[in-house]
Formats: structure tokens, sequence, C-alpha cells
């Protein structure tokens, strides 16, 4: 889908500022913007980033079209005379994209007020591209944490994405079977998405078909003959244990025929006490490898819940929960200003002051380290590329700003922001989505081993903060 | 966006389930499914229909494209054997949508177990069909519901949609700005849906732009320098009443080169006191026509709370909490097959039971009555198109079983389902989304003006509710 959006999908006031900066000739000064969270979702403590794929995609086509600048000059300011000039429109038309962007591989656990990605280049382009970018990144990062904490309480048991018919729009429904799958789910059931991103698709059948034959038994004769080898039953449409009963039936007709019953799905009711009925049913009629599967408003706390009530459910269905991440639907990534070149194309340091200091941005060109100590997860260590990092050195952490951390006790590390673009181009190979997902899942394992609930430390290199200090003192004494 | 999707955007199971009616020849026998939700969003007593332009631009593309039924060709069942055979492929590569569609206007106040679109035609393709309909109408209908609730809560003054940043992914973004504006939003900041859907676009600048420069005084001369009659000037990058004051010196500058301060606007901190504290100081400097703007995760309750706080803000800028419908961020709207046609051509009425009775679903072809006195609303009635009404009659109402209520005190009445398609033909022009709106706005005064915190009746017409309760019964005879 991002492959059909063009630069018109951004905030209008990008576009006026870009034509401010244009008409000024700031358009083609060099600028660094970062994208940063400040609040894990989901009252948790990490966050697990994707969506970078589809930003690549967006900025490969990043293009204005012929009929992207005819409507931009339609557009009126309150004196009803053209917003834009023709000059402007003229310069947009020939713009490519040719900025740098570093970013955090999809699949990394990441925490607040840590950039997940840095983008260098024309002012202009630089704020162009802040809505798209964030609306791409905060959504997927925010759907695949959702998938993972659902795939955690499920404890290694399959989860299938079921949540297309209420997710936010068709691109809400695509874009969160991606994140969905990065996260941990084993597969989708969106068609389109299973072709666009290479994800497992999965079915079962619906109430209406068994409302379409004369009554249950039937229905499900006539699955087991259009769907041999594929049987996963759906037994609440009248009544769930009846409907148990009517799929054991058929199991025994599907056993004759050298098949057999796959599964049995629970769609309504009191889940744990049925899912018990159901088994022992099962398990009476010897079909102890039948599986059931489990979907109706589940999520992680759902979930947990049925296994302390001792359900016997070993598959589950996620659907609304999951793609709309619906008690915290959205994540409140920011992309933020933190250094221009002058004239003299010497950097100069910038951020924004928040009477909220937490909320006041960090200023420099940013790397990020993280430290292992034993391959076990230490601190993330936010750095100015100029300004640097010492093997051994002190961060003054974000959230408990009196708290400094040393990193004398690690052995190994990492930068995570990862060069992407180069002058516009693609200058890296990109995983597979399978790749994207096993590593996600190995780094969460990995996370909750040492930091289940605890918050992960975060800071900010020493140098750096001090000059942020000057910075904000100096703000001040202007002020 | 939509007219780039195919009919792969749907559940796997809806093409297992369309497998299988073809397999049994049973896939254009005539069926009837309708859409209908359970729940008003955020606690509320209505619901604004919206997203049947999209619906319609979706069907108006629905034809399988050569790689879809490519990527169908590979998709196997667990026993490694393809999931579909080539002679089905080649049934839905010639396939054309040809299915009747009646549905509610957009704009129009709907309520809980009202169908607001029914589909009548193939069964395999109102099968298909199941997903993408609820995926477009859910989201469109819950974003142009609670943009009208947060549009009542400004009583009237300008609301604008910001929402794109941390919406659910693009269309997420695009879906939210079209229905906002629906629901009653004068204007979007997202470009590309002002092109799409001819919303009115505005913006202002943001921090970033501040923070381009040396300082605030700096960045306000070269943006009103750029920007002549545009200026909306945002003050709290450093200081809120600091930049108030930067705002004012630049609108004596713009007044002397007759020009003026169009607006203000307020991002962090007490909004109410920053308000009343720069509404004083612009007064004071004679900017009485400036206007003072809002935005810093506004919603209705927030504004309500600010307007009691006697704030002096003017028009709210919304985002986050309007774009993904932050505190109910799904509409439960369901897709239920109501009827189908036997061998004999005659409709067969079909139901799913619940232990939930109010989740039983209701057999027939529906259209809906609404009744008026005196322009009011009274109630709404679904009947069954062959059972018919009449003209002094009864219901039984849907969330009160035990309550009827007849229509003898109402004085005109208008059915609500609408023809849309006839055969796969549109049949009808389409309102532009300006009259869409104008009559939504419409319909809210008009509804709140009698039913403002009250349960509005939705009845189940007599003799459909009897044949309902009929089929009930003979099917739990047959369990």
């Amino acid at each position: 889908m991002t492959s059909t959006l063009t630069p018109l999908f951004t905030d209008l006031y990008q576009l006026t500022m870009a034509y401010g900066y244009y008409q000024l000739h700031m358009h083609e000064q060099r600028a660094n913007f970062q994208i940063l969270f400040r609040k894990n979702p989901f009252k948790g403590n990490f966050a697990l980033c994707a969506g970078l794929a589809n930003v690549i995609d967006f900025l490969n086509h990043w293009r204005f079209q012929e009929d992207d600048l005819t409507y931009l000059s339609t557009l009126k300011n309150p004196a009803q005379e053209p917003l834009f000039s023709p000059e402007f429109l003229d310069y947009l038309k020939q713009l490519k994209f040719n900025c740098d962007i570093y970013a955090i591989p999809e699949g990394t656990v990441v925490f607040p007020h840590t950039p997940l990605l840095r983008i260098e280049g024309p002012l202009l382009q630089c704020q162009l591209l802040e809505t798209p970018i964030l609306n791409i990144i905060n959504f997927q990062t925010l759907i695949a944490t959702k998938a993972s904490r659902v795939c955690r309480a499920a404890q290694g048991e399959e989860v299938i994405e079921f949540g297309m018919r209420r997710a936010q729009g068709p691109d809400g429904a695509l874009s969160a079977s991606r994140a969905a799958y990065i996260g941990g789910a084993s597969s989708t059931s969106n068609t389109l998405a299973g072709k666009l991103y290479d994800i497992p698709v999965r079915g079962t059948h619906a109430h209406s078909w068994v409302t379409a034959f004369k009554d249950e038994l039937t229905a499900f004769k006539a699955y087991a003959t259009v769907m041999p080898h594929n049987g996963i039953y759906l037994v609440d449409t009248y009544q769930t244990l009846n409907g148990v009963k009517n799929a054991i039936q058929i199991g025994k007709q599907l056993q004759n025929e050298g098949d057999e019953l796959l599964a049995i799905r629970l769609d309504s009711g009191d889940m744990a006490k049925l899912s018990i009925e159901a088994r022992k049913l099962l398990d009476e009629a010897g079909f102890k490898q039948t599986k059931i599967l489990a979907s109706n408003s589940l999520d992680e706390y759902a979930i947990t819940h049925l296994k302390q009530q001792g359900a016997t459910i070993s598959a589950w269905g996620v659907g609304t929960a999951l793609a709309t991440a619906y008690d915290h639907p959205a994540l409140d990534g920011v992309y933020k200003l933190s250094a221009i070149q002058n004239e003299n194309k010497e950097w100069e340091y910038k951020l924004k002051v928040s009477e909220d200091s937490i909320k006041t941005s960090n200023p420099g060109r940013h790397q990020v380290r993280r430290f292992f100590y034993n391959e076990q997860y230490m601190m993330d260590v936010i750095y100015d590329i100029d300004l640097g990092i010492s093997d051994i050195g002190e961060a003054i952490l974000i959230d408990q700003p009196k708290q400094i951390k040393k990193w004398d006790d690690v052995d190994a590390y990492v930068d995570l922001l990862q060069p992407i673009f180069k002058a516009g181009e693609l200058i890296t190979p990109l995983p597979s989505i399978h790749e994207i997902r096993q590593n996600a899942i190995r780094e969460i394992t990995h996370f909750y081993e040492t930091h289940d609930d605890q918050i992960y430390p975060v800071g900010l290199e020493k140098s750096l903060h001090e000059l942020k200090q000057k910075i904000v003192e100096s703000l001040h004494t202007n002020i």
C-alpha cells in the first residue's frame, strides 16, 4: 500500500513550512531529525520496533506526481491568494529524495527516548517526511509490541491474527497483520497481507457456513467433503457441546477416510469451562490429537485468565484487541529537529524546551549503544556521533536524571542505528519478514529473562547531557 | 486507497468457504446478508454511519487479478495439497460483482441492531464481501461518530482533524480524515486526504520551524515574511506567554503591512490558564480578532473541561483521540446471513442463535422504517420486505424485549435502506462529501434536541419478531 502513496501523504503544515524554507533559501540547509517515543505502550517495559520496510517502500516511491502539484496549485490562503508559488511547485516536481537514514532494525526491542530513526538531509525534505514516517513507525511498532505480549501470554502456543474486520481501515488491517507477524503471531486471516508480505494465512469457517445448511451436522459433513485434510470445525453456531459432538461424528468419518479432525473452534460462552468439557468429549472419543482453537474478544489478559482457569485451548485466534491495540491504540512517537548546519556547514545543536523536563528534546546527531554482559541487556546509551563515547564512561538516566550509571560491568556492545539510505540510495539488503520475526522472538525472550518487570536503563552519554544542560540554560537566559 | 484493493482483501476463510460452496454447486444460490452493530461506541446513544462511498469504490474495482490467482494457487492445506483447484481459480478469474446492495446513506444517525447495509446476491460473492465491507464501514462509522461528539463539545467552534501522525497506518489516517469531516470537523491537516476526498486542508507550523532559527522572534518574523495572510503562530516552543508577546510584536508589524495576526496556537501546559492570559495580552495589544487555537491531547472530554474552566479557545486541533477513536477504537459491526434461497427459489430464513439472546441474529431480508412526529425522531422499526409493515402496527423493542411500542403517534416516516447496486451496477448518484456532512450535522442536531441522553427505541416489527421466535424454538427442538 505504501508504494501507492505520494509525498502529498503529509500534514499541510510540512508543505507550508517547506515553502517557507524555500523562500528563505534554507530548504537545502542540512538538518538532522530523530524519531523517538516517550512512553512504553500497554503499561509495559519495552516496545518492539517495526515498520521500517514500509518506510523504505514509501521513500523508494517518493516523487510528487503531476496531479499532486495540480492539487497544490488550487490551495488558497485565507486571503484567497494561491498558497504556493508556481516556482515552488516546479521545485517540488523535480525533487528527488536524497537524505541519509539510519534506523534500528525491525524486530529490535526498544525503549522510551531512544532514537528509532535518524534522518539527515536537506531541511525541506526532512520536514516533509515527518508525518508519513511517524504514521508508519508509530502504528507498526505499537502492533508488533502488542503481538509480542499476546504471544507471551500464549506461552509458545499458536497465535493467529484475526483482526481485519474491525481494524482501522484497509491499511490498518494490512499493516497490523504484518506487524503482528513480526511480533510473534504465526499467521493471519488476511489473505492480501499474506500475498503482499509473505505471511502464512490461515482460516476456519464462519457461522454463516453452518447456517447456510439445514442443520449443523449437514454443514459439517459438507465441509468435510470439500475441505479434506483441512478440517477445523466451528462448534458454537447453535449449542457448543452439541457442536463438539457433531464434530466428533465427522471426525470418525474422516478417520475412516484416512483423514483427521485437526481442530475445533470455540467462539463464545465460558471458554474455560467449554474447552475443558470439549477436551473431555474429544479425548473420550479418541481424538486426543484434535486441537481446540479459541477466538472471542481475546487479548493477553484474557488468554492468561483462561490459562489460569485451566482452559484446554492450544491455539488462539486474536482479533480486534491485537489489530487495533485496543487498550492503547496509539504510540506517542515524535520527530524532533536536533541539529542544523549553519552557512559554514557547522552543526548547530537544537532542542525544544518543555515545562515537563522529560519532554525537552535532546540536541545532536545520535547513535544508540546497547551494552551487554554475558549476552544480557545492561543499558542503552544515547551519544552524539561528534562528541563520541568512551570505552568506559558515564550516562545520566533519562527517566531518573539524578542517577548516573557507568558501563564498566559489560563485555559487549552494539550500535543500534544502522545506515539504510545514503543520499537517497538504499544501501543495505533488507531481511525477510521471517528473519525479522525470528530475531524479534529471540530478542524478546532474551529481554524477558533479565528485565521481566523492571524499567530498563536508558541514559544520555555524559558529555551530551552536559551540552544539553548548557543549551537549556542559554535558552532560559535569552528568554 | 480502496481502488487499489482486490478481492483478495478478505479473510482466507471467506475464500475457503467460497471454494466449498463452489464444489457443492451452492455458489450461485441467492443469499441475503446484513451488517449491523450491537453497541453504541463511546458510551453514547447513537452512531453516525460512514464509509459507503469507499465500499462503492472498492466494489467498482472488485476483480481478481492475475497475480492474486497465482498467489492463491500457491496456498496449501495441512496435507500440503493445493488449497484451491485450478477450476475454482478459473471461476474466480471471470467473476464479476453482481449483487444488489441497499444501504443507509452516509451521515445518517443510526442505532444498534439496525441493518446499515443489506447485500443480496450469489452466496459466494456475498461471503467474500463480508470482511472488506465490515472493515470499511466499522472504522469510518466509528470515526464519524467520534467527530460528531468532539464537534458537539466544541459547541459550533471550528474543529480541525490533526491525527495523521498517530493514526493506525496510512489508510487509518486517510479514512479517519474523511470520516471526521463527515462527522463535523471543518478541515484536516492531511494533504492527501484533501486531494482524494475534497476536504478542506489546514495547517500552522511546527516547533521545528521555531528551532530551525536562532530564536523565536526571528522564526516568527521569517514566517510572517513567507506566509503573508496566513499567520497562525505556535507560541509554546520555549515559554508560552513569551511566545504570545513575540506573536503580538509580529502582529503589529503585520498590521503596518495591511495584514493581520489570524491566530496563535497553544500546544502544551495548562491550556485554560494560558488561553485566558494569552487572550488578555492579545486584547490589551488590540488583537481582539486574533483567535486562539489549541491542540494537545484533546478530545470531547478535554474540550468540555476547558470550556468549563473558562478557556478562551475558539478553534480546536484534535488529533490522536479523534483519528484512532482512542477510548473505543473499534466498532463491533457484524455481517450475518439472514436468508438463503432454496432450489425452488424460495427464501429460507436463517439466524445464528446465541446464549446471549440479544446476540441471536434476526432472520429475513430487512428494511428499516424511521418514524417521525413533528420532524422529531420517534422510533426505528426493522421489518421484513416480504412480511411487510402495516400503517398502524407494533414492534418489540430489541433492547427491552418485554416492551411493545406502537407507531400511532407519528406523522411521517422514511425507509432508510436505499438501493445502491442492482445486479452489480451502481444505480444511484453519490452525494458530495459536503452534502453528506451537511446532512450529518442537521441529523445530529435534530437527534440531540429530543434524545439527549435517552436510549432510542429500535424495534422488530411484530410479525418478524414472531417468525424469529418460531425459528429459534424449532432450532431448540432440533438440538
